[in-house]
């Protein structure tokens, strides 16, 4: 995605989710197959000065979300998106600028997800997201989201 | 916890995690069986008006987070806590003002969580957070913390 198109998925994500501002977020790459979102350590930062687990695990859901957000909107459909479920795994401590970077841990479900989506008006997927800290996995979320036709 | 002593938390939270400040965390009751945060809906918000997951969950390990702190500060201990992993369910939207509160799933691992501590140096211990919204349970968040000695 081009640089204005980052910007202006940035400027979205700011406004339909003040938090994001709040967590300093912007917005590093998008395409269908990858989301990859930064935040920086100091509104983010804890008494250990590491990043708050809830901060990385609300940066590594907002990544999560954004990749179905992109993928739905290419789609000739309204949609809503909400989670139903996540789990993160805090693999080890950030002390500095993070990345979540998210993807479909299984991309051949995407058509039958769609599918079931346009039959039933519902239904469900899988996105994984990875916290990435000076070139490491620092944490690992995996969350569950439902779609249904608006 | 009176309210001087409610209020002196809540200080501390915002300084030692800014992001409670940003999500306009504020502490209801707090007590070794129980930690109760409010937050509001405006700075927590999302496209649809309603909490954004990231910020439920964030309230939800910061609720959690702050009942371990609690009692482990009632030990005559230096400690550091650290969150290892945890699971979230979100059961219904919020669309409005919500609490979290907190608990140990199981209060009687509490003294041998503390003999591990103090003869390992590390020991592990899982807690539990309900987010309330008028009155119902709208998500569900355990997770598994890790404390060591300092």
């Amino acid at each position: 995605m081009e640089v204005e198109r980052l910007h202006a998925l940035q400027a979205y994500l700011h406004d339909a989710i003040p938090l994001s501002a709040a967590m300093g977020v912007s917005v590093t790459s998008a395409s269908a197959d990858a989301v990859t979102l930064c935040a920086p350590l100091e509104p983010n930062i804890n008494h250990k000065s590491t990043v708050f687990g809830g901060s990385a695990s609300a940066v590594a859901t907002l990544a999560a979300w954004t990749l179905l957000h992109l993928r739905l909107s290419d789609e000739a459909i309204r949609f809503h998106l909400v989670i139903q479920s996540n789990r993160m795994d805090y693999d080890l401590p950030i002390t500095g600028a993070f990345e979540a970077s998210s993807s479909l841990p299984d991309p051949s479900a995407w058509p039958s997800f769609l599918n079931m989506l346009a039959r039933k008006g519902r239904a469900r997927i899988e996105v994984q997201s990875a916290l990435i800290y000076r070139g490491m996995v620092a944490g690992r979320f995996t969350g569950r989201f439902v779609a249904l036709l608006a």
